[in-house]
């Protein structure tokens, strides 16, 4: 017995796999159907939206580059995924953080990415930090 | 009747809470109450890694500005938590991800943090996306 709360943060968690499995594969069939009618897509950093299924679908498959992607950590709750993943594009190497929310089919109706970039430490903290 | 599963996923979502309000209120007697001795924080976009509970308090405490936080968001498993912060130094704002994980007393035993900074978007996407 599973209690729906249990079965919707199983269905998301599984869901954003999938997501990404599908990214990863080119199957945009797939990818299409992890996602909700009216998912909203949201980069912070550029203040870049995109609305509806069709729209984020074709955003994806025309993002340029052979990109490949593996979720380098996931944390779930109900209606609440977050995923830090690993990107590369030949020899460059990106992460990214997405948070997603789903509704109570388990599609994503939300996806927010961050793509952090390397930078160089600021100065007076070597006491206290290592490099690695 | 909560189940241990439960329990421990309640206490680090609050020990999580906890270090972000402590911090703010540079209550650092509660913010390293909030830490594993062995705490690892980790800074992939520097490489840089702090160890230790003492150490790590020092860097926070150290850390230059007069700076502000509040939580945008958490999503919380047992033993892992993810927040996005919102962060204001005078009139800069910033956003954090930081990744956590705990120990079974609901300590926390590593932050990775991320520091995503805004930037233009690539051409060749106006067609998907709109500006806000």
């Amino acid at each position: 017995m599973t209690s729906s709360t249990d079965l919707r943060k199983t269905d998301l968690r599984e869901t954003v796999e999938s997501y990404w499995a599908s990214a990863e594969a080119r199957d945009w069939t797939a990818f299409a159907e992890t996602l909700a009618d009216g998912v909203v897509y949201t980069l912070p950093q550029t203040r870049e939206r995109v609305r509806g299924r069709e729209t984020y679908v074709r955003f994806n498959q025309e993002y340029p580059g052979d990109w490949h992607v593996r979720i380098e950590r996931i944390v779930a709750e109900p209606g609440q995924v977050v995923t830090w993943t690993h990107f590369t594009v030949g020899l460059e190497e990106m992460y990214a953080i997405s948070f997603f929310t789903g509704d109570t089919e388990g599609r994503v109706t939300s996806v927010t990415d961050f793509w952090p970039e390397p930078y160089e430490p600021p100065a007076g903290r070597e006491h206290l930090v290592e490099r690695y």
